[in-house]
């Protein structure tokens, strides 16, 4: 009996060990429950969170940092539930796997109107189809295995999430190890690649000023060293966009900061934009990633090499892989820049002295944060605000940064902040979120406390949507004042603080920085309309298209 | 000027008024913003709610109290977050009408990678597809104001949700009256109808013990008048399946009470199975619905009449409207009975006595509710045992229970209490809600205490969930333990009460009834594995698949 192929479940949850997932996020419901028993037995930890969508989140920021994550819930009510999260994770290329519980296949044989169905049994891949990379529906032991090796492998390739089904009448059913042979990595043509390559170093090696704008693909793939070797061997200079946001160490002499239009600084933005050579790796060209197209990069002068094209000014080369192409540009023929003079990117733009009994301004909030950066901190921005505002914040150290830049859903952070320490234990996030996100999802502090986490969470109160408020104000950007600091009694667990003024901002972070035995969420209460600098430029053109 | 047709955000907004809609539950979003302005300026108000996906619970309930209900919310990032919602919606027939803000028409001409996109325009569209009876996308004005009338048309006819994506850029844009005649309403066909009609007069005629079976479709279709003329002409005895609770009257001498196989009381499933006519009439046959199968109807002895399908015995009947057949049925043609003997069925169980410092379990809680059950309360149940001990609560008066008795979404009730009240402001909601569906969408106490609503809360705590530790006991069983009686602290309102005996139950009761100047929230403490009789006999026949 010791040689009998592994069980349906019992192979899923191997395959998930070999992608190094040692977490899964979710909730149990009566149609995944006899899996859940499987995880209970398994090295895996199964991490309760108090709804699905938190559980998606957290997969997806664990996805992030460790490579792959997975969230399993049970069906439709608890799958539907999750489709914003995963659908975030699509848009924004974040490797997770959903295991989805199911009616059993001898269940659904009478097509019987089985509790939790909706429109019929195939509802719910349907929907999972369009925010997928790759579904399953794991009906039969022959092809499972195989079906379970297809989804994983789309998802660990493209970066995207990808969608299991398993009913529950299959977890234990013994599959088939006469599996087909992978289809192995996609390779570069060589060729192509060699015309590629020839023609990306004939135009840097003629260009005066070139710079990397560095994307989060960089990141996604682990291709933050190849990007360093680049850079420093050959002396280029580099930019992040938004969601590549710590792609480099921004301590980096040749990191300058992020690029994003009119919307961040303008030396960064004129820097850029004055180059003959824009070579852009890795990142997605949209709306918010890039100040709401107020970047204005040519064509002409620029190489735009992601995982899904590679162009150089007018051309483009199909079956070239990204990290063949970054491996291809570092080679010999690139010529070493000299030193380049970038110190004006390094000039701290005003030394922060806190005003102990100012009251607090979002400028100078983020300055002031901007001094607590020590190594081992996560910092996780929310959509809003909360995003714009930690811009400048410059890591000095090897600090990681998580936010939904591009899908921007509110709500994010707090969940995320889970699946991110789990990913990385080593590291303490720090969670800034305004309050309009908080009421979303911010109870997950819940699962902060059930797991023992210990996150600083930054509750940024201006009593309302505050970026909606700059793009159009009416009573429908209000909500309703919680107090937040009050919370942690509600947990029975964690410290809350309630600061106003700049003084007791820094006493209040320097008491969450030495307790850290538990969370800490601090309400910064701020002005209704106070906004940072960079969301003021950014609603100044987008308010032009509501 | 003045005879310029109506814009498309004016036009939507009118005929939603039309439908009786006074209030639409939402949150804003830049795509929608322009929209919401309209609404500001509307006798339609609009309801903030924290998250989507509890506005779309909101929608729901307003919908099954007053016939139609909307949510408006932004493109993907909101609508994507009230699948869930919707789904929940369409499974159990609640006509809600989504409308989406998008991106402009104009702006997506360049196919750019716009906030919130997730693989292309047209995502979250496919998605709402799966979930409602229609869908449109109002991309130009000549069909826009038809468009509008087809989805609220198939809304209002199916009892279905319908999807409205409104581009941002359409909103303010003069929409054409040359409309196309409606299709008008659906009719029997005359000669198909006069077959079902007689073949079911002649069955009843010919039967000893007729019984009818009531579903929800009765009230979401408002038959209930139908339903009683019948019921009290012919004096033919009534149950009512567990979504169709309160149909009718409860304290009405014909009523018997829920019917749900071996879930439910022995002698009304031995009076229904016992019976040689089963009239069944707007009733899903769904699993949780009818005890998990434990129901034992026979074909050969039923009538079965819903607005999808019309059999009689062994012969169905297609073309033939419901309300026809109902009406049909209630002709001189069909013969009036002796008054049944049915004294059996209004006798109180056991009459209950407070015992002051006895623990609370859940069978006596629910039967000390019971005394409590005076004119003027809703009861919306959450799912789990929170609905299983609730099937016994005997409403002498009107009252409505509402709750998600198929689709078994956990988290809807607080919500759809907000909903409820606003759509039926002369009624105070009683919400019961168990605490792990509690943690996923009890915050939205925020919007109940934002416009001074008055729902007492019971959350009655088994420290997990529950009803899943009668079917598959493990850790993920477990969630962390709040102290729900200090949240009016966080959101400044209303009061809070942790009760643990039968005495402290009964005074708490009894204040939150005098005190209905704001919510109550009542933390009823109860022991991990007790739970309803109900659910101890449902547990038994489910954990037989899990």
């Amino acid at each position: 009996m010791h040689n009998r192929p592994p069980t349906i479940g019992e192979y899923l949850l191997r395959k998930l060990r070999h992608y190094d997932i040692e977490h899964i996020f979710g909730i149990p419901g009566d149609y995944v429950l006899r899996f859940y028993h499987l995880i209970e037995q398994d090295p895996i930890q199964h991490i309760g969170m108090t709804r699905e969508d938190a559980a998606g989140y957290a997969a997806d920021a664990y996805a992030r940092l460790k490579g792959m994550g997975a969230a399993c819930i049970t069906y439709c009510v608890g799958g539907l539930s999750m489709v914003n999260a995963i659908a975030g994770a699509y848009a924004e290329k974040s490797p997770v796997v959903v295991i989805s519980g199911a009616p059993g296949i001898k269940e659904r044989a009478k097509d019987a109107l089985l509790h939790h169905k909706v429109r019929d049994f195939h509802t719910q891949q349907r929907i999972y189809e369009q925010i997928t990379v790759a579904t399953a529906l794991l009906d039969e032991p022959f092809s499972a295995f195989n079906e379970i090796d297809r989804v994983l492998d789309a998802v660990y390739r493209y970066k995207r999430p990808g969608y299991i089904e398993l009913p529950r009448d299959m977890v234990d059913i013994h599959g088939s190890l006469h599996q087909r042979p992978s289809t192995g990595g996609h390779l570069s043509e060589p060729a192509v690649l060699d015309a590629a390559v020839d023609d990306a170093l004939d135009f840097v090696n003629h260009s005066k000023h070139p710079v990397i704008l560095a994307g989060v693909e960089l990141h996604r793939f682990g291709y933050q060293n190849k990007l360093l070797k680049l850079v420093e061997e050959k002396r280029i200079p580099v930019v992040a966009t938004l969601l590549g946001k710590s792609v480099m160490p921004e301590g980096h002499p040749l990191y300058l900061g992020v690029y994003e239009g009119a919307m961040g600084r303008e030396d960064v933005r004129q820097f850029v934009e004055d180059s003959d050579c824009v070579i852009i790796l890795g990142a997605f060209m949209t709306d918010v990633n890039l100040g709401i197209y107020t970047a204005n990069l040519e064509r002409g002068k620029s190489i735009y090499a992601t995982s899904e094209k590679i162009a150089v000014r007018y051309r483009s080369y199909e079956e070239v892989m990204l990290d063949d192409f970054i491996d291809g540009l570092a080679s010999p023929s690139l010529r070493k820049r000299k030193k380049p003079n970038v110190e004006w990117a390094k000039q701290p733009s005003e030394p922060f002295e806190v005003s102990p009994d100012a009251p607090l301004s979002v400028k100078r909030l983020f300055q002031h944060l901007n001094e607590f950066m020590i190594e081992g901190l996560t910092v996780i921005a929310d959509a809003g605000d909360s995003l714009f505002g930690a811009l400048d914040l410059r890591m000095r150290q090897r600090n990681d940064f998580i936010s939904p830049a591009y899908y921007t859903s509110m709500g994010f952070a707090v969940p995320a902040s889970v699946g991110a320490q789990l990913g990385r234990p080593d590291t303490r996030p720090v969670v800034i979120v305004g309050d309009g996100a908080f009421q979303m999802t911010g109870m997950e502090l819940s699962t902060t406390a059930r797991y023992g986490l210990n996150p600083i969470i930054l509750v940024l109160n201006n009593h309302g949507y505050g970026t909606e408020r700059h793009l159009h104000e009416g009573t429908f950007n209000d909500i309703r004042d919680w107090n937040y600091s009050r919370l942690p009694e509600v947990f029975g667990a964690g410290r809350g603080y309630h600061v106003r003024t700049e003084g007791e901002f820094d006493e209040a972070f320097k008491a969450a920085l030495a307790e850290d035995e538990h969370f800490v969420l601090i309400e910064v209460e701020l002005e209704k309309l106070d906004r940072s600098p960079a969301l003021a430029r950014l609603a100044e053109r987008m308010s032009a298209k509501i």
